[in-house]
């Protein structure tokens, strides 16, 4: 059996520093609370509670006052809540992420209609919204278009072709587009290797959490060119997928420790020794 | 036989009111002297020079010192040299083709690096290079990205897919992309018609100049669906084409005067009643 692992699987720059941070945070010796998990990752999430990273729901429920700004950013309101009420606050946002909010901002100020593209529930975009004052209109099909003047931010981990798609649907109802791509580099590569790897290998292992959302469209991407599969631990591999398979193919999400990608490997190895 | 006629090929806006123009300012009695053809169009410009509106290719054959712009605009540095020499200078720009201008040369003052996006020869592109004071480059596809803060401009009469496609080939390298989205709504009206009727006629018949760059484009967009025949007159019609034929379509470019279209129809009336 050939197995291809894709290199630029795994965890990103962005949740490896914000995992650092909590980590190092959480040697002081008090709790980090982090509003939601710290990364979409369930047993990532179970691991890092036992090193004193605890995730919340609600500020309600912050006990000592230390929270940590996950990679995702948060919306500024409440950034400024946890000011108001002197929480040490470590932030934990991604360099990248930071720059697309302050994009949005920008465009605000500059008067344009600002459009987010990506997931509506997603923290990173509820973030953006808030940086644009909550103006901003999250691109969907229906969206009727409200100006001619528009301005543009994807989701840092957008697929980008899906991203082209938004901008050519936009295009023939604008007069002036002004787009900041702050796609992430290490998305397009995970994506484009991904889809590299699908093309040639006769099913996909896509590893993460159910609840990342890159990692979700990472295999909604892969199954279009392959049998796919979306698995959070080796528990869910069943030994029928693999039937007729000559060659298997591995990525995972931002989100995903590379120890569980690791784990797959090692698991498949076993079953396919050569 | 079907005979489909698209309502939207033809004179445009901005080709009809030049001619009226050079017309009215013929009437006074002296020649009007044209850099380049008036239109992209053999037919219509022969009878234009009937009408005292004289084609020449430098300023020097200008005898009268009366000079009309075209509806493509002209490059900068020319209109500076014939107001120098105290030309009459009756100006039929287009008026979607001089804002295409003013915007080229607010993204250059704004310090955007700045892609064109057209035919290199069209004096329309020629005209938008010297707005941007020659500092822009045409789009091709193997431009390389001299900056990641891009300004985009497309020709007025370009097709807008072709638009997306290439603002999606230049997303990946960039980080700020401001597009002004000058195609004339009368192209995409005109693009979109004749796709509509391609798909649905046996054969496409596209009236217009072949030194017409708009006119091309629509035969080259056309003959993706169906066999299609680019002609400037009905003399190169051939019985031939219509075997096995139950339907026609005819569409236009923005550079065809409706009588050239209307014979085109006739003529094929007259070779199929009905």
């Amino acid at each position: 059996m050939k197995i291809y692992c894709a290199k630029h699987g795994g965890f990103c720059f962005g949740v490896t520093r914000a995992i650092k941070t909590a980590l190092d945070a959480a040697k002081e010796g008090k709790a980090v609370y982090s509003l939601g998990p710290l990364i979409h990752n369930r047993i990532a999430v179970e691991d890092l509670r036992k090193k004193g990273i605890i995730t919340v729901d609600t500020i309600g429920e912050i006990k000592n006052k230390k929270v940590i700004i996950r990679s995702h950013g948060i919306h500024p309101d409440i950034l400024k809540k946890l000011k108001k009420k002197n929480f040490e606050i470590i932030d934990a946002t991604c360099p990248r992420v930071r720059r697309a909010q302050r994009y949005v901002e920008k465009l605000i100020k500059e008067g344009y209609y600002v459009i987010i593209v990506g997931e509506k529930d997603h923290p990173e975009v509820k973030g953006l919204l808030g940086y644009a004052g909550n103006k901003a209109d999250i691109y969907s099909d229906q969206l009727k278009l409200k100006k001619r003047r528009v301005g543009v931010v994807p989701q840092t981990t957008l697929d980008i072709e899906h991203f082209n798609q938004v901008v050519s649907n936009l295009m023939g109802n604008v007069l002036e587009m002004k787009i900041y791509n702050t796609i992430c580099h290490e998305t397009i590569l995970r994506i484009k290797e991904a889809l590299h790897i699908a093309k040639k290998a006769d099913l996909m292992i896509v590893v993460g959490g159910k609840n990342s959302a890159n990692t979700t469209r990472l295999y909604q991407i892969c199954k279009k060119y392959k049998r796919a599969y979306h698995i959070e631990s080796v528990d869910e591999i069943s030994p029928a997928w693999f039937a007729d398979v000559k060659s298997i193919g591995i990525t995972a999400g931002a989100s995903t420790p590379n120890k569980q990608v690791q784990d797959v490997v090692k698991y498949l190895r076993k079953m396919f020794p050569k």
